[in-house]
């Protein structure tokens, strides 16, 4: 029997299909995600989930001129198959090919660009307000997006703007992790949710069963036709079809073909952490929704009344470690860099501005890779680095992250521990001891060119390199913020080479110029390595690096041209 | 009679007053902060309101080990007035005296230093967390802060705690300006707003008469007697006492005794931007629940059909407009500078992501004066600079402002303008045409050292010294973001000073250097002046202005010490 999907190469291409041809598409799309996702890796649970329920999305609508916004995004891979992308579809997440969250440049049906959660009813009020007369404007929303603020303030518009808005609310009681909190509860309860809504002036739908094609197309027709604003709350198995999947969705929430064999960056802080809450009581572990991605399950499983899980709310998750902090608590709230943005008010106004003993663990610092440009982390050592209050760390390797770790536990003020999700290679004989910005010369031999790398990214680069060519000397500059003046003073008439996977704006490139600058010395020859921002895309860490300028070989160029200099 | 409040130091003093004499305390209470914000200006309205409210908090709670949570903190005057600052009240806002928002410094009394909506619940969620056994956690929220997402993540998590929480809903229909959609309609109807807070399982209590001491003490002993989490809706009246506030509450929520005889930045924007909106029906202005302090009232109430109110919700004010550009919207968001920080994300990622078409009015950037720590816009330059579709703008005067209002119309891109609270002095005599990236020379001389002053006021302070002395050349550094390289160029050989209004940290001037490093060059000698954040609190705008070395004496120094180098 030859493939139905051969010949969709639109939503249109479906309009015809009657019920059994649309289950058959259904599996053939199930199939080729997990064929893809399997092989090359990206959100497999959530998109196994929503098959059934995009298909009868664009089976009902024409999202030509509708509109149809994904909340995260997460959940575009059927999306982006009916719409003329599944011969591509095998290029997902890599370089050039097709990107795992919606992107406006690749196609007509991708209403917005998106990776963060909890946006979708702002953006459909926004377009509510302007253009689209006559089209249907549908939010596709995660019930896990649900405890994102967000989504209330969106809410709260709705009634005002007077214009009917359908939100769809896939209900598979996950966010990333299990989902937490009165919002979860009140989704399993028809009449609470009901009673919610119609606050709102929003009609509720529900429950639909979101694997049963029937009732979603009955469910999306009357939504469709019907005057007023509309939420449908239908019920889906994350995984559903890929039996581990079903089983263990947060695990497979974001699967990766390829396991690290040791400890990430995320795994070691996770158990350090644990080591260091099981002798300390006031130490606490937050999270907002990812136990599983920052490491924190350890704690969960091992100290659950140290452990906190507050749900997909990272605003929430920052002001209530604040309101922890100043009552005498040690909260640790891991987050990735990209998510950490937003609580960006929380950091500056209940952490900074309270100056208080929360640590931040941010995770995935730098490149991401295949998550694309939403993914990316960064822009945080520019945004931390204003904040007075705040100390900043990047530790070189895993040994450097327990170091750290274990001396936060006697430091009462704002403290970031920056790192990536790569796993770092180099294996360092010694490590010297933390204390409040000192740094660490890891080659010393005098030379012109001093090597400023800052994490554990860069402090490969410039220990690899050293290996082939030597030359020049290495800091590892591990202290953001502040600085090590000992040692700026000390190489102020060197020619400096700072590396950084952040951006230039307001990096650690630019913290070291400031440094000279506010000391009334002249800024020295300096090369600032760091990320270009124009090429971040999805793509391999390793090509990213390359992208922006990050090999051995362009680095050694850029030593022996600051040599000439 | 003598006053009771001149034996009331401590709430202590007030547990043995009867209601006659609670009643007079607080009409006592009531003309002290009259007649000090007449005078010194503060919030007057808010105030006002809640005297009556607060006497019976005191009365009935021990907030020396009992918490009390004053969401934005713009309500604290009886507060402070009752837990011995009465004395010094009459330095409210002034530098080194009561500042106008809760200060942990200042008393055991104050739970948390605040200054922005709807982080109390928050902040509360985190002592209940940890500490304060058998202590009373009161969180004071006014109804206009219930439109900010924030307070719903916390409120999600409040069952998942399982102690009890008290949050008083200071009900009096406004935020700032009237309170708008479903929240506010929903928090006037009784059955409703009993529903919604059963989902978070809080129970509801009211309405209580705001100013009835007798009501409210009855529904605070029964609040602080229960068992349960419990939520009281006591009504209110803004500027309640003061005919010219409760007629006009949001003229008079924040009021200054110095009225400027001309326009604002603000004002100005406001007209400009009415008059762009009238032959564009593709403008929008939009405001988080401040038409009137951000200048956009004038499109209220002249073009209502091109004016959106969201309420207090910076992050769905963002985000909808991005959705509002993706459909061919020019919307234009005026807001103050450190209330766009509780948006950062949404900048990043819905907007500039999305390169779309969407310009911020960023009021109250740089220095605001008496309203401390909390309202000074000195982050925004660094952090808008990181986003590479942003571009940045800071007009030098009224007429710039203009030009580049009537600039923008025209352009698609993200676009930030920015400007202070402070009224410009120093006429110009010729206004260079805007164009993208393009500086404006002010003094051209040929002169050894080159001042970059980035806007109104630091461009004031260079033109006022250079009439006294001269010896310098300046440059309307009018363009943050992209910078003027042709200028840039021209200028490396020199010896340059630059001046913001923003921290040293990835901003301005941070840039200058920036620009000379990636382009391989020396950075040439310079003097950085910018904001010290050690230096912040509430002060007059002059005094801030002095302890940040922004005088004529101190630049004229700088510019000696610079031409002996």
């Amino acid at each position: 029997m030859s493939k139905l999907l051969n010949n969709v190469n639109s939503p249109k291409d479906i309009k015809s299909f009657d019920l059994s041809e649309l289950e058959r598409l259904s599996a053939e799309i199930r199939e080729l995600i997990l064929d893809v996702v399997l092989e090359k890796g990206g959100h497999l649970s959530s998109n196994l989930g929503v098959v059934e329920l995009t298909v009868a999305l664009h089976y009902v609508f024409d999202f030509s001129k509708d509109r149809l916004i994904l909340d995260v995004g997460h959940q575009c891979y059927a999306h982006k198959i009916l719409t003329g992308r599944k011969d591509n579809f095998a290029s997902l997440r890599s370089y050039g090919g097709i990107a795992g969250f919606p992107k406006r440049q690749e196609s007509i049906y991708d209403a917005a660009d998106t990776g963060h959660s909890s946006t979708s009813a702002s953006l459909a009020c926004g377009m509510l307000r302007y253009g689209h007369d006559g089209a249907q404007i549908v939010a596709l929303i995660g019930d896990g997006a649900m405890t994102g603020g967000l989504i209330y303030e969106a809410f709260n518009d709705v009634k005002t703007i007077g214009k009917k808005f359908i939100a769809v609310i896939n209900n598979n009681d996950m966010s990333i992790s299990k989902n937490v909190g009165s919002v979860a509860e009140y989704l399993r309860d028809l009449d609470s949710v009901r009673q919610p809504f119609r606050e709102y002036g929003i009609k509720y739908y529900g429950s639909v069963d979101g694997h049963n094609l029937e009732d979603l197309i009955k469910a999306f027709t009357y939504a469709r036709d019907s005057k007023n604003s509309i939420i449908i709350n239908v019920h889906t198995q994350k995984g559903k079809g890929y039996a581990e999947a079903e089983k263990y969705p947060d695990k497979y929430h974001s699967y990766s073909p390829a396991k690290a064999a040791g400890d990430s960056f995320g795994s070691r802080m996770g158990k350090k952490l644990l080591q260091l809450a099981k002798k300390d009581g006031r130490i606490f572990a937050i999270t907002a929704a990812m136990a599983d991605g920052t490491g924190l399950s350890v704690v969960r499983d091992e100290l659950a009344s140290q452990f906190v899980d507050v749900g997909i709310a990272e605003e929430h998750a920052l002001c209530m470690a604040s309101g922890m902090a100043v009552s005498g608590a040690k909260p640790y709230v891991a987050v990735y860099s990209s998510f950490l943005q937003r609580a960006y008010d929380q950091l500056i106004h209940d952490i900074c501005l309270n100056d208080c003993a929360v640590t931040l663990c941010i995770d995935r610092a730098g490149f991401v890779g295949g998550d694309g440009e939403t993914h990316q982390g960064v822009y945080d050592l520019s945004y931390l680095r204003t904040m007075k209050e705040m100390t900043i760390f990047s530790p070189k390797d895993l040994e450097e992250l327990d170091a750290v770790l274990e001396w936060s536990a006697g430091f009462e003020h704002p403290l970031a521990i920056r790192y990536p999700k790569y796993v770092p290679v180099h294996k360092y004989s010694t490590h010297e001891k933390i204390e409040l910005s000192r740094w660490e010369w890891l080659k010393k031999d005098g030379e012109d060119v001093v090597v400023l790398a800052c994490g554990a990214v860069m402090n490969d680069l410039a220990m690899s390199l050293h290996e082939k060519r030597g030359g020049f000397d290495i800091v590892n500059a591990r202290f953001v913020r502040p600085m090590d003046e000992e040692i700026l003073n000390k190489i102020r008439d060197k020619k400096i080479i700072t590396l950084e996977d952040n951006v230039l704006s307001g990096g650690f490139g630019s913290g070291v110029a400031e440094y000279y600058l506010s000391k009334g010395m002249r800024v020295p020859e300096m090369i600032c390595k760091a990320v270009d921002e124009s090429k971040l895309t999805h793509a391999t860490l390793s090509r990213l690096m390359e992208l922006c300028g990050f090999t051995e070989e362009a680095l050694s160029e850029d030593i022996d041209n600051l040599k000439k200099k």
